[in-house]
């Protein structure tokens, strides 16, 4: 095959048996790779509604056909399964260089299955798989067994395992990959966990072969062009990393503060990508080839929490700081490390920790439960809490089981900012409205990047929309949820959209797999996975009631700022998006629009 | 400091002690950093008519001030030592990861002194330094020492050591660093043997701090557009590796064949940068902050020739394909592969086989000293030498002393195709006239990266000159040495200069280091540098009688192809050199030229 390696590793844990099986290439047209084939596959594979932490929940890490070549920041591999957090079916997807890694030790997936007995990894090498004990390895960091793991297998492997927090199956528990790159929302990490694989390296000596070496040659170095060209892509992500949005967002007044109870954080200027940059700021790190290299290495000297690690994240910088009312940058570093040694998702830490903070503040938890004083603002308590979440210790075994299980525990489950029990990132739907109908309709509950509608509502990228508007909405989230599932199950990082579009893509796939359609047939394809993740969910159990919003969200005003007085118009959206997308009023897809998707 | 970190490490190895210096402001602004700073300690510290195997010469490890920044491919450091080879300076430049790491471990250089007792390797983490005992590491492979020192040390640290030939001072022994990148020529890991250290391994959390943040990030943008707008370090480089040459220079008749004694190769398309491409590429690998990937991951599965490494370039594949009269791609790779794990400079190797393979069919050594025949296009005998050169053993022993050496030992050093007893590359002068002065001038002997004329000669970059005339040749030489030298001293790789020019480095190093210069003060930066290196050569015992070229490039024409009937017509270019370089007719600088650059 072309662009695809055409094989797929199966391991049975239980068992202690794998096998080589053949891509289906047909099915891999129809759902590309990465995302949208891992989820045909747990979608034909699993029973919906089986408990996610059961050995019957099945685990798939998957590239897509652009992973490993030249094609711009295609180094993306996704770890797709069903969700201990929402129940919903999880892909989450990362970088670095073990998605590329893994197609060169010859494979375009692995399909974990079952329970291991005792703690295990796998070592993959051109072909060879070995399972191997790894009870040494268990309760680890991800950095002390990503080290481990090289040193017992090959100098050169590139590993993604699970620290602590996946061992003790936190709920929102990620995979980390490369030491600093993680699979990081849903709790992908959790069923890791659950299955007793700490880890799996991959090493090879393998290339992918190209369908037309040279119209791909053209299109890389178009997509290459357009990146420079671009001054996202330039400048804003290599300068200042995915934090550069503090002061946008901020400015905008939808930067979530104090776990969304306003949307203007007075500190935002000290925990800015520009701030990160004047006094943290190492150097870059791009993931296997980026031309963006928008990661971030850090040092923070301050002894009470020194680090050397990459990150905060644009999204971690928020949840572990404006969203806990901290502004203290060093803090927030530390709580960033922690969560990738740990192996915590750190949207979900953070934004945990800060309804647990508004639970404190509101009397509902007091110091007996949590051990100490739990306040928005303390920079020393949310590191702590961070840490004890990893272990599970004290408090943190509640706050684990991710915010809506905890605030439900002590009878307030409306203070869990979260759709289907994910935690929100870091932009306040009400004051924009496409981004509120988006975490509303998101597969795998409150999610930015299953279409990024930031970038039209308050980037202007392609053209500027009115945030507050809801016009139109429904149908911009659609075709961005579609051509982000393309891009996802591509294999390519979503950030090459600030300056590609699906012509180019198709033009990368085109090349690379010799796959022909025409634009229409891309988005469609993206369709058909957005639907295919539908279904999924409708059998899982969740129906039309779930693509709702917090209360806050829907009812609350936001108190001040630029979007002073806005809450999400959900009702005037949802109906015309079920509408568009070919839904009934329930939310599920008709037989038409199955047929045209070939989803019958 | 701005730019440079501001730090020398100073290790005396007899002594086992070591120290951390200042840098010298003034003298960094006048000699850049790397080569030319290098070079300035090194002429200042040892007595250029010192053994070079001698505990009394010292080996420089010099970075640049853009090592390590974000400036386009900015990875470079530089090994500068007196050539065991040649007796000049030397002055050998590698890319990879080691470089940068190096100035985050805390220091701009690192200068070697004297001799350990036993075998030793360096740790340098974040300023900290430890010499170690390495006796377990002698006699390794330069794959094997890599690993063990990153296990006995960090497993982010980055390591550059010699292999075998290292240990057993081959007179030209590399130093490899990152396991695939060589400071290749001249002979500088048998200093690093010499002086008993089999390894430097840094680490370090450190920045750079710049001059000017915003004017830096304007400069390398532009860098990177001119990158990817130029079609040899957008397409050529990146899709075909440097082996595009092979195609290109066997056209224009002047690809060296069986040892210079013809200039077109039967056999070029076998082992050209497309067939490379075509049948063992895997990928492409980029080195640090590297937009054009030129180096080559490859796959032989040839048993007899198995091997996955880096590899090979254009030189290695003509020095051992061509220059060997073999066109076996596989055996090429692999004797590239050796040259890698054991710490040889695959050019010095190639040409000293083919030498020897001309002795041998003349007759003037036989099967009884070499062991077995020594046949020009034998593939075998050529991948067999290259290990035993890298163990000394046999003949190999012989051929570890270089070409001129070997030969002159068998009573015809006029077949040793070497200027200053270094092996020349993969052009011949013959049939690009400004070449053949350049080799002639070269401060380290034979060398075509001190001056690379065939991008104006034969790839026609900036402007296309006739490569038969001689006309101009020795201003266009001057020019381009001077550059050169600005380029190796700032950090950054040669091959940015097919797309940029003085004005855009010029650009990153004033806004790297805060230097105010003029693009005329930068190339009298490179001119003094040059003259530096000329006066250490002068003081060594080096005259105008060793600005020569081998007898066959003098008086031997070309015997067919485009370039038939050609000889180098240095006497009309040297004196004309000779002169624009502000020397007497002895090849010594006047007075006023020395004044004029500040080295009086």
């Amino acid at each position: 095959m072309k662009g695809w390696i055409g094989k797929i590793l199966r391991v049975n844990l239980t068992k202690g048996e794998w096998k080589s099986e053949d891509l289906d290439k047909s099915l891999a047209e129809k759902f590309i790779g990465g995302r949208g084939l891992g989820s045909k596959i747990l979608y034909d594979e699993i029973d919906p509604k089986v408990d996610p932490l059961s050995q019957d929940n099945k685990l798939v890490l998957a590239t897509g056909p652009l992973t490993g070549t030249s094609a711009s920041a295609a180094g993306r591999y996704m770890a797709i399964t069903k969700s201990p957090l929402t129940g919903t079916i999880a892909c989450s997807n990362s970088g670095g260089h073990f998605g590329a890694e893994m197609k060169f030790a010859g494979f375009d997936m692995i399909i974990l299955e079952g329970k291991s007995r005792g703690p295990v990894y796998l070592y993959v090498e051109d072909g060879k798989v070995e399972i191997r004990e790894a009870k040494h390895l268990w309760g680890k960091t991800t950095h002390e067994a990503t080290d481990k793991v090289i040193l017992e297998t090959d100098m050169d492997a590139k590993v993604a395992c699970i620290g602590p927090a996946g061992d003790k199956q936190v709920r929102f528990a990620c995979i980390i990959n490369d030491k600093h790159r993680a699979a990081g929302r849903s709790g992908v990490g959790a069923v890791m966990g659950s299955k007793n694989l700490k880890a799996v390296a991959v090493k090879g000596t393998g290339s992918i072969t190209l369908a037309d070496k040279e119209a791909f040659r053209k299109a890389t170095l178009d997509g290459f062009q357009k990146i420079e060209a671009n001054p996202v892509t330039s400048k804003g992500l290599p300068t200042y990393g995915t934090a550069i949005l503090v002061n946008i967002i901020n400015a905008s007044g939808i930067f979530p503060t104090r776990n969304f109870q306003e949307s203007v954080f007075e500190g935002a200027e000290k925990i800015s990508g520009e701030m990160i940059a004047d006094r943290i700021l190492v150097r870059n790190r791009a993931c296997f080839a980026c031309p963006i290299g928008c990661g971030r290495v850090v040092k923070v000297t301050n002894p009470k929490y020194e680090c050397f690690s990459e990150g905060p994240e644009y999204e971690s910088d928020w949840s572990m700081g404006a969203c806990c009312g901290v502004d203290n940058l060093d803090a927030i570093a530390k709580g960033n490390y922690l969560c990738d040694i740990l192996g915590l998702d750190p949207i979900s830490t953070g934004v945990t920790i800060a309804c647990a903070m508004e639970l404190f503040e509101r009397g509902i938890i007091s110091s007996k439960e949590v051990g100490r004083p739990l306040n928005f603002g303390d920079a020393d308590v949310m590191v702590e809490m961070v840490r004890a979440i990893g272990y599970r210790e004290g408090f943190g075994d509640a706050l684990a089981e991710g915010s809506y299980r905890m605030a439900e525990r002590f009878g307030h489950p409306e203070y869990s900012i979260s759709v289907k029990k994910q935690e929100f990132p870091a932009y306040d739907g009400r004051g924009a409205q496409g981004m509120g109908l988006q975490y509303a309709t998101s597969n795998r509950g409150a999610c930015h990047v299953r279409g990024y509608m930031t970038s039209p509502e308050i980037l202007g990228n392609p053209v500027k929309l009115d945030p507050f508007e809801t016009k139109d909405k429904a149908q911009w989230d659609k075709t961005f949820q579609d051509l982000t599932a393309v891009v996802d199950s591509s294999g390519i990082c979503l950030f090459n959209t600030f300056a590609l579009g699906g012509a180019e893509i198709l033009e990368y796939l085109k090349a690379a797999t010799g796959v022909k359609m025409d634009l229409g047939e891309l988005m469609r394809t993206g369709e058909r996975i957005w639907n295919l993740e539908r279904l999924f969910n409708l059998r899982s159990g969740l129906s039309s009631k779930d693509d709702t919003l917090p209360e806050r969200l829907l009812r609350e005003p936001i108190p001040s700022g630029p979007a002073k007085g806005k809450v999400v118009e959900l009702d005037k959206m949802l109906p015309e998006y079920y509408q568009l997308r070919g839904w009934d009023k329930d939310g599920i897809p008709t037989k038409e629009k199955l047929k045209e998707l070939g989803l019958e």
